[in-house]
């Protein structure tokens, strides 16, 4: 059961889910998105992530959204579909359709609704009872800023020696447990950073790629941050580190999926619509993504 | 498209789905917990709240527990359904479906996901936009505890100007909250809290009544409290609320649905099982609820 | 070294230290405020509690103001110090100075600073080592909102057990931790609650009596409030409960004590000066102030 | 009254104030710890830091401390002041006593009590007035583990242009705020990082250097990361990182001061005994740190 092989390096951005004035599914600009990302040098893609909106879409609409990006993607991009629901049963059946479909890999969220009482052992069961059921490797994915429930690395250690466990997303931004990951995790097991604005520092201390939000809008500047530091070079990975500062910032916690939407425009993807309850931008906030997406001219 | 004479006072059990050792939805024994609420004071029923594991349940199998309550609970208890979903529009959907249903009022969450977007202004617009849609009138519900988002006062009482919202579940406990919004909001607007070991300092503050999952267990307990504080006997209803709070924190924070359902099972109604990622009780938690539930003689 | 029959029921002050312009204390205002306290129905003052900005008081400042608070206070007033450190050893040596002075009982804050090892443990030996060696009885004082640090019921259980440790004041507004300290502490323990917006719903499940920043300005408004509910004054009791809300949450965490001290200018205290790092209040602040206050006229 | 040429860099432990048995302060064995340091390669000493329980020490000692530490403190060593305290007007006093000892720098805790109050108008005021009153330079400290308050990045970047504060001791271990810290703040601008979990990672980013507890036990293993990253050496510098990762936890999240001090004596400095509440270690803590340091041994 266990996926010898399969390398999760370098960066994946979590592919946005474009939606038009009505909220109906966009799939001619999924598929645009994605043979433009087709010409970079991302590993790969994470469809049906956070940032993709999963969390408002219907079942059918994720079928649908992973056939149409296998169909976009080039065959040499790793293919992760983001499979996890509150349920473990769910989670499941929607991992099996993702292998189904031609998927690499399944990305898996922490369940948290009830709080109390998803204890590292009810995180510990899920996950493992996914990864027996699962014919693709699983990567876990911690990300308590939106779920309140983060994986630490003591947990993550045990997960990783499933042999159908090959790595974790840590998506909050905790450079100090992502360390302890890397330190505490058996060899083979991959820790990505989900926060570009500890890209570097991550890979100072081990991780082996990284899923970005901001590489959707700024994916060349993602990559070259990777190679410079896989080329040692250190002052120039320094330097692109700091340019991302403020795009990352701004199309994350600051103005959302909504603004990274919109920086995709401007740069010419199709960002469109958020779902609501997310809302559109109002224009002090579009001008202010003007105002930091203009120092990004195409040559980036 | 309001609802004049909605009146929203008494005890609802939030009540739970039980599912049978496959984890599939076993309906007989809703309906037979349903006409045993049928004969007690309870004022209505909430069905798809947080203690019926709505996260963990599939559209189809929700509208199935929607129409099988209806059919099970007797004409004068009034249904109440829970349709909050994460995003807008599913929200409205399910909403629609209820009111098509009978049911008469619909428990809407506060999403939660993409919590630095989940502004005031993104909450109120959520719900702003479900109660134009919504055949039926909505009751706000925050809860904190699970969602990391809570509806504060202010928020609390700018929804209540709207006719088709006519109150708030609230569910965090926070007393001073309570009294806050039940201050602020405009005439009608009905609070019911969420917490039985805080419900009569919130019936002192002006609460109409109140949704508790420990009135899945022991109803009688409850609607005796309520009861005892409306005919104006409060050394009764002192005493009354000190005997709630040891089961109530054991089949909420402490132990969870899974508790709650063992007590239920304990007490001659149908728990049954949990669904994962949600776990069976080990029988350390086991034999601590049946020290506790043991002092709740049937006569109670 | 028990305190039998020191009873510490009604609305205690937690009175405030008046500063200069240079940030000097200000004895004479001190004297003036507790003089026109005397005439109140208050039953006793809370002498360097937080209100009084004891955190920003020298050890020399201290014993003066005990000392002068002892002059002015009338015979029947209880007087309780606030005594807590960080140090065990700080806090023992200040409680002996405040029962040579007189004083009836000491209020101890939870040591916070190393909050990773302030376990329940070692609150526990600390609060004992206190009592221990203290000649006059202990209260343990929680109030999480600046310390980090609460007490759980529980805790103030097992410490209620102690001959010198009399009660707790419980700072939080949590109503359901009261609700359980009332329940499982040993009959004689005092639970006093530290927030004025949860004054009728903590009385409601038995506190007996409340240490409130609110009393400074508004002494007569919550002794009523006190006195109705002792009276079976429900609706009475209300009605006040309501009125508390606005001033309340003004006077603490809306504009903290500089924001009280300007009410009792307002009202014809003597408020002064916080000392920094506190700020004098902006000219919106004050506006916002005077519009709350002017509705409690002298009569009140 | 700038300090044109005070540089920052390299490591600096917060050096622990050794107590006997009855709580006194231990002079000879500070004096004893610091001439051990004085033939390593630390560039300085932070006396009366968290790790020294300053908290826990009278102003009294405070001087006794400051005076005995500049007297065994070799002269090249850069000796910092830790002279926080919750009042603007302590501080500033206690800053100038430093600064008449012959301490180069003063480290200024946020103060912390109010939390309400203390915005980050109130906050920069505070360090402003300080820095205006002191004659030595101020390195912000922020320490929200302890304090529950945080300096955010735009408000260092705003401190640091004041020409009195040179730089901040970030002790959150959040990488990617102090990455902001760095890209925000005006040239010369210091920023040392206070988590040595994070230290390489921090490096990466750009921080001038550390003030770390653990450097109290494993000085050279500490100087010798700094060094190695210093000079290219990548690999190595992370492989020391990795031998930090445990002893850290052990010395500071785990185990706290106590652990610390357990450990210098074990390492041949004067660890001794902590203050209370602080409590001696258990005999599983004992044990747990023989297995962690036993394998540092004298060479490291």
């Amino acid at each position: 059961m266990s996926a010898p092989g399969l390398t999760l390096a370098g960066i994946f951005p979590p592919v946005t889910t474009p939606f038009a004035r009505d909220e109906s599914v966009d799939f001619d600009s999924l598929a645009a998105n994605l043979k433009k990302y087709n010409a970079t040098k991302l590993a790969g893609y994470v469809i049906l992530g956070s940032t993709g909106e999963s969390v408002y879409l219907r079942d059918e609409e994720k079928l649908k959204i992973l056939e149409a990006a296998r169909e976009a993607a080039a065959p040499e991009k790793i293919l992760i579909a983001g499979t996890g629901a509150e349920a473990t049963a769910e989670t499941i059946e929607l991992t099996r359709r993702a292998a189904t479909l031609g998927y690499r890999a399944a990305l898996v969220r922490t369940p948290a609704y009830f709080k109390p009482q998803m204890t590292e052992q009810a995180l510990e069961r899920h996950f493992l009872d996914v990864a027996e059921a699962s014919p693709i490797p699983l990567l876990v994915y911690s990300v308590p800023q939106f779920t309140g429930v983060a994986v630490e690395a003591g947990l993550a250690a045990r997960l990783g020696r499933h042999p159908n466990i090959v790595g974790i997303k840590e998506s909050s931004g905790n450079v100090g447990r992502v360390a302890q990951m890397v330190h505490l995790s058996p060899p083979g097991f991959q820790v990505l950073v989900g926060s570009a604005t500890t890209l570097l520092p991550s890979l100072a201390v081990g991780v082996t790629g990284a899923i970005l939000a901001v590489a959707c809008v700024l994916p060349e500047l993602c990559t070259e941050l990777y190679e410079a530091y896989g080329q040692g070079q250190y002052a120039r990975a320094r330097a692109l580190q700091r340019k991302l500062l403020e795009p990352t910032v701004a199309v994350t916690s600051l103005f959302g999926v909504a603004g990274l939407k919109f920086a995709m425009d401007f740069r010419g993807y199709a960002g469109g619509w958020p779902r609501r309850p997310l809302r559109p931008l109002d224009e002090a906030a579009k001008a202010e993504l003007l105002r930091i997406f203009r120092a990004f001219d195409p040559s980036n």
